[in-house]
């Protein structure tokens, strides 16, 4: 049976993911709570991670590596920003670590794109990004959607630049604290097959610079023609999906291809919306990504 | 001495103001106050109105013109919508009249564009844009920013288009519910001198489909640059009235001339943000547009 090699920490602001890893690479535990950066903040790091690891069982001097919000400012140890251009191979290299502990704890740094006209910071993607584009050859866009939906420029194995969409924050926001809440209040679910989201997709893409018109026009539909909750909340979500692509495919040259990192429902989301702009990407599951991000680190730092 | 000849109201959803108009159109007395519709639904269209006419010794058979959401489906009585294209000279003649009121008592209809792929509304702007068109020739984009700013098609003195965009609620939720808040909560006043709000506003008109990756730019350039709050602030402003500019503008031929309805502190950063985009408006106050506007429909419905 395999032995525990290491121990594979994401670490988010709202989410803690623990993962016992044994010497063949496979999964021996798992944990899953609710004690994010926030909870942690206040019920100290140190032992919310001292709680999961008593729980499976992990050997006192077990390696771990983390991924996150514990390493953010108002974290758990300060991990800094790695700058773009970089090699993803230097992801793994500028770890912290975490002083003080018996076991050796590292924490894997954000990334940081200075350009004054285009600044842009990550933290947490660049391990899922590290898990997804190992292997890819040539030039890729890896986009990771969610509050802020990331897109990120891989070429030959470096990092060349990324931008950050606030498109799942802003589809949020609006649909709450909006006078568009009431087209939407009644709204039931609704999936990448619907046709009220695509039709908004193509429109946000065909025109991008009408975007907030495009959204008074989900209430204005809804007060005209009757545009059913359901619709209203696709045709909401298909407007900023479609101005995030719109703006992402923009930077890249035509034919560039495409790697998506995203699970379930919003991954079917983005398929659907891709398919739109005439993109057929490579689908990685999220899970499967960041694991393999902390895997990468964990040999980097720990050959044997 | 001249006579009271009709009283103007323009009645939003939050605001009430009222004019007594003298027979030579000078104003004879005025009336503000906070009872819009949404605290006179509650206290009763009727009886506010009443009141203000009251405060004034308007006589009691005095014609009144009202605009705005005492006509919405909310309101006191539903004006409904006059469709576009429509000439301005219909929007007088389409004033629905309150029943059961000694004096003679109107309300002006709204405006709708049915159009499927671009439903839109407005209340109470149509009665600026009837003040502000008066005497446009040609053709003429009106651009009347607020909370839900309009942007009207003017031609030959008929509206033949117009549409809305969210930007002042989207700055207001933006700035409040958003990671954003956090890089504006200590903004001092900016205004259209402001060169972060300047740059926002090329950088929207320059590549409206990076927006929302914009906005993102806010909280990054604190993080990364030290970005002031104030400059955070104007930059969030910046690239939502830019976002809008390249909207509307994109829709009409270069050169269209612009007439911008506003006042005060949003007047200027309008027309600083349309300087940038190379546009010098018209600029007409946006409460002697309303003021104008009743007159004409007043003038309209009782000729004598």
């Amino acid at each position: 049976m395999a032995k525990p090699a290491y121990v594979a920490v994401d670490w988010g602001t709202s989410s803690f993911r623990l993962w016992l890893v044994g010497d063949d690479g496979g999964v021996l535990a798992e944990r899953r709570s609710g004690e994010g950066m926030t909870t942690a903040a206040t019920a100290g790091f140190a032992s919310v991670l001292a709680g999961h690891l008593d729980a499976v069982s992990a050997p006192a001097d077990l390696p771990v590596i983390v991924c996150g919000m514990a390493g953010a400012k108002q974290g758990w140890v300060e991990a800094g920003y790695l700058d773009v251009p970089s090699p993803l191979s230097a992801i793994p290299s500028a770890a912290v670590k975490v002083p003080g502990t018996a076991a050796d704890i590292r924490i894997l740094p954000g990334l940081a794109r200075r350009d004054t006209a285009r600044p842009d910071v990550m933290r947490g993607e660049e391990t899922q990004l590290l898990g997804a584009a190992d292997g890819l050859q040539g030039t890729s866009l890896v986009c990771m959607p969610g509050t802020h939906s990331k897109w990120v420029e891989v070429a030959d194995g470096s990092v060349t630049r990324f931008s950050t969409y606030m498109t799942g924050e802003l589809f949020d926001t609006i649909g709450k604290h909006t006078i568009l809440r009431h087209s939407i209040a009644d709204a039931q679910a609704f999936d990448g097959t619907s046709t009220a989201f695509k039709h908004a997709v193509t429109d946000a893409i065909r025109n991008p610079a009408l975007a907030t018109n495009l959204l008074f026009g989900v209430r204005s539909g809804m007060l005209l023609h009757g545009l059913a909750a359901t619709d209203a909340k696709a045709r909401l979500s298909g407007i900023l999906i479609g101005l995030e692509i719109a703006g992402a495919l923009d930077e890249a040259p035509p034919g560039t291809p495409v790697t998506l990192v995203a699970s379930g429902a919003l991954g079917a989301l983005y398929e659907s919306a891709l398919d739109v702009a005439g993109v057929e990407p490579v689908v990685i599951d999220a899970d499967t990504a960041v694991r393999a991000g902390l895997a990468i680190a964990a040999r980097t730092i720990w050959p044997n």
